[in-house]
C-alpha cells in the first residue's frame, strides 16, 4: 500500500479577504501581516530574543504590571488558560469559577482534569456576578483559587468588579486568575493595582495581532506559590518556571524550552507596538466609544441588546437580541455573501438567541460600526422576506 | 502607579537574514513565508476549514498513513510529545522510553507528570538501540507505551527498526508513539505499514514549514483505547478526541475547541504542498544524498562524524566532533558574524561534544553543503589561530 499525494495540494492556495467582526479574531493590519513574512529566526538566535524582551515589555504595558513573570504561551488563548489553572492548581485543591457565560466551564473542565475540587458561582441570564453573589460563594467553598472572565465573549457581559475581586481574594487566601481574552483593550485592566493574580489575553481580538500566542502573567505572590508546590505542574509545556526561563523573566540563564514560532512573535511585536504608539486609554476610549455608537444604531433600528444593563456591556463583543421570527443564521450568511463580512450567532446559553458583533482592533471605527450597522439592517430585511417567500411556498 | 509604553516598541523590528543550518528551524521558501502575509480568517471559516483539510490530506501523506485521527496540534514540537503521550496514559500505566539522547528524558518528563510509571532502556553513547535492548527492557517492564524519537536531533542518530519495534508492541499489547520531528524527510517513515500508533512531526524542519503547528496520527488502536479511557485526558488542549473533532476527523460536526493561527495553517499548507509535488520519496533521497556529500567532505577536512556507525548517521541533523583543542562556540559565533550562517553546538549529552548541522528542506541542496563545509573549514581554521592569539598574550 501507498498513500498518493493528495490532489487538493495542487491547487493554489485560497485566502478570501473578509471584515471580521464576529467575537475575533479580528483583522490584523497591513503592518502585522507584512510583518509575518519576515525569514524566520532560530528560537535562540540573539535577535528572537531580543523580540522576545520586546513583546515582554509591551505585555507588561498591556496589563499594567512589572510582574517578572511575564510571557507568552507558545498556543491559542485556551492556553493561557491552561497555564494559569496548570500552575496553581494542586491535586485537591478546591477552585471556584465565576460563570457569566461559557468560559467559566471550559475552566473548570480543565480544572478538574488537574485535579481540583470545583465549584462554580453563576450570575443571573445575562448579567454580571455581583460582590455579594462571589462572597456568599467564597464563604460556603474557601477556594484556593477563583478564576473569572473580565469579558465574556459568549453573552458580551463585562465583569466591573475586579478591583474588589482581588481584596476579595487577598481576605479569603485565595488566587485570582482573570481571563482578558476578549476584553483587553475594550476596558480598563489595572493587574498590580487590582492585585490580580495571573491574566492572560487574546493576541487576535483588540491587539490585533496573530492567534497562536498568548500574553499573560503572573504576579510575584502567585510565583512564590508555584515555587513552593509539593508536585511539579502537571504538564510540561506549560510550566511557567520553565517557560518564564526561556523567556529570560527570572535573571537566571535562557534554557530552550520549545521551539517559538518567530513568524507569530513578529506578527504580536508589531501589533504590541501600534497598540502602545496609540496609548493604552486612547485604545480603550475608541472601543468604548465604537461600542456606545452600535449601541445607539442598534437601537435605532428597533433591535435591543442582550444584556439590560449598559455598564455591564463588553465594549469588544457587543451581543444583540435576534429579533422574533428572523433566522440568525440567514442574516450572517447574508452579510458574508455580500460584504464579506463576518457578523456572529451565539455560542453556549446565546446560541439562536444573539448576533455579536465584535469591533476590536483594526474594526474599531466609526466607520465600521455604521457599515455593520447598515449591513446588519439590510440582512435581517433581506431574511424576513426570505422567510415570508419560504413560508408562501408551503 | 502607571506602567509606561516601553520605548523599545518605538524602534522598528529588526530580522537579519540568516542561513538556519542548526536542528531547526529551517528556513522557510518565499511561498511559505509570503503565505503567511494572507489576511487572517476565521477559525470555523469554511474557507479556514477548507484548508485544514488539504493540511490533513498532507499530513497524511508524509506519515503514509489513511488513519481518520490526523490533525495538528496548535503548538510547538513538545506538544505533539505532549498529546501523544497525554492521551494514551492513564494514571499509573507503565510507559518505556527509548534513549539514543535527550527526547526519551523530555518525554519522560512529560509522562511522570501524567502519572505515569516511567522506565528507560537507553542506548550506548552514540549507538541506536538494538532489538535485543529494547526486548529485554520490553521483558522487564511490560509498557503499556513505548516511545522513540526515529531520529534525535541532540545525537544525531537514527532507529532504523522502527518496523520491528511495531511488530514488537503488538506482541507485548504496547502502544508505539515514534517522534519524528528531526527525521521526517530524511529517511523513511511508513506509519501504517509499521504500525505505529503515534506519530508527530516537526513543521519546522524537513517540511520548511513555519514553527508553532504540529501534525499528529492516531492509529485506529490507539484512538479504541483512548475512547475507552476511564478519566479524560489530563488536558483539554491536548485532547484529540476533542481536537478531531474541530479537524473534521470523525464524521461528526465541526466543534470549536481553540482558536488555530490561520496564518501558521497558510505557511504549512504551502509547505506540504511543496513536498508533496517533489514527491516523498524524492525528498528523503535529496536529504540523504546532500548528508553523504557532507559526511565525505567532513572526512576529507579531517574531521570525524559523532556517530560511527554509517547506518545509524541521521541525515537531517548531523553530528561531527568538534576537534580537540577547538571551541565549539568560537566556530558558530565566526559562521555567524561573517556568513550568517548558523551552525550549532551539542545539546543534553553532546554539549561541547559536536557541531550539529542541519540539511533541512530548503538547506538541503548541494550548494548549502558545500557552502557550510567551507565555513566550517574556515572558521574551525580560524579559531585555532584565534586559541593561539589569546595565548600569546598570556
Amino acid at each position: 500500500m501507498e498513500v498518493p499525494p493528495p490532489l487538493v495540494l495542487k491547487r493554489p492556495l485560497y485566502v478570501p479577504s473578509k471584515t471580521l467582526m464576529g467575537p475575533g479574531p479580528s483583522n490584523c493590519s497591513h503592518r502585522v501581516l507584512e510583518a509575518m513574512s519576515n525569514p524566520v529566526l532560530g528560537h535562540m538566535h540573539p535577535e528572537c530574543l531580543q523580540i522576545m524582551d520586546e513583546v515582554k515589555e509591551g505585555i507588561k504595558y498591556i496589563f499594567q504590571t512589572l510582574n517578572d513573570a511575564t510571557m507568552c504561551i507558545s498556543g491559542a488563548g485556551h492556553s493561557g488558560m491552561e497555564a494559569a489553572l496548570c500552575n496553581l492548581i494542586e491535586d485537591g485543591d478546591v477552585v471556584l469559577m465565576g460563570i457569566t457565560g461559557v468560559w467559566g466551564h471550559r475552566a473548570g473542565d480543565m480544572a478538574r482534569r488537574y485535579g481540583a475540587e470545583v465549584h462554580y458561582v453563576e450570575a443571573s441570564f445575562g448579567r454580571a456576578l455581583s460582590h455579594e453573589e462571589i462572597t456568599f460563594a467564597f464563604e460556603a467553598h474557601r477556594p484556593k483559587v477563583f478564576f473569572i472572565a473580565q469579558g465574556d465573549s459568549s453573552t458580551g457581559i463585562i465583569q466591573q468588579n475586579i478591583r474588589e475581586l482581588g481584596e476579595l481574594c487577598r481576605k479569603y487566601d485565595c488566587f485570582l486568575i482573570v481571563d482578558t481574552v476578549a476584553s483587553l483593550g475594550g476596558t480598563e485592566f489595572l493587574m498590580d493595582e487590582w492585585k490580580v493574580d495571573v491574566a492572560y489575553t487574546g493576541s487576535q481580538k483588540s491587539l490585533g495581532g496573530p492567534a497562536g500566542l498568548t500574553p499573560i502573567s503572573f504576579s510575584k505572590r502567585a510565583l512564590t506559590r508555584i515555587r513552593k508546590r509539593k508536585t511539579k505542574p502537571n504538564v510540561y509545556y506549560f510550566d511557567i518556571l520553565l517557560i518564564g526561563q526561556y523567556w529570560g523573566c527570572y535573571g537566571t540563564p535562557r534554557i530552550y524550552h520549545h521551539t517559538i514560532s518567530s513568524t507569530l512573535l513578529y506578527g504580536l511585536r508589531e501589533a504590541l507596538a501600534h497598540f502602545c504608539a496609540v496609548g493604552l486609554k486612547a485604545v480603550v476610549r475608541r472601543h468604548q466609544e465604537c461600542s456606545k455608537r452600535l449601541q445607539l444604531g442598534i437601537e435605532e433600528l428597533g433591535l435591543e441588546m442582550f444584556v439590560s444593563r449598559e455598564d455591564e456591556r463588553l465594549p469588544t463583543v457587543n451581543t444583540i437580541k435576534v429579533p422574533f421570527g428572523v433566522d440568525w443564521k440567514k442574516v450572517a450568511e447574508y452579510a458574508m455573501r455580500k460584504y464579506s463580512v463576518e457578523v456572529s450567532g451565539g455560542l453556549g446559553p446565546t446560541v439562536e438567541h444573539v448576533f455579536r458583533i465584535g469591533l476590536m482592533g483594526e474594526n474599531a471605527t466609526v466607520e465600521r460600526v455604521d457599515m455593520v450597522l447598515s449591513i446588519l439592517n439590510e440582512a435581517i430585511q433581506s431574511s424576513k422576506l426570505g422567510i415570508k417567500t419560504d413560508l408562501s411556498k408551503i
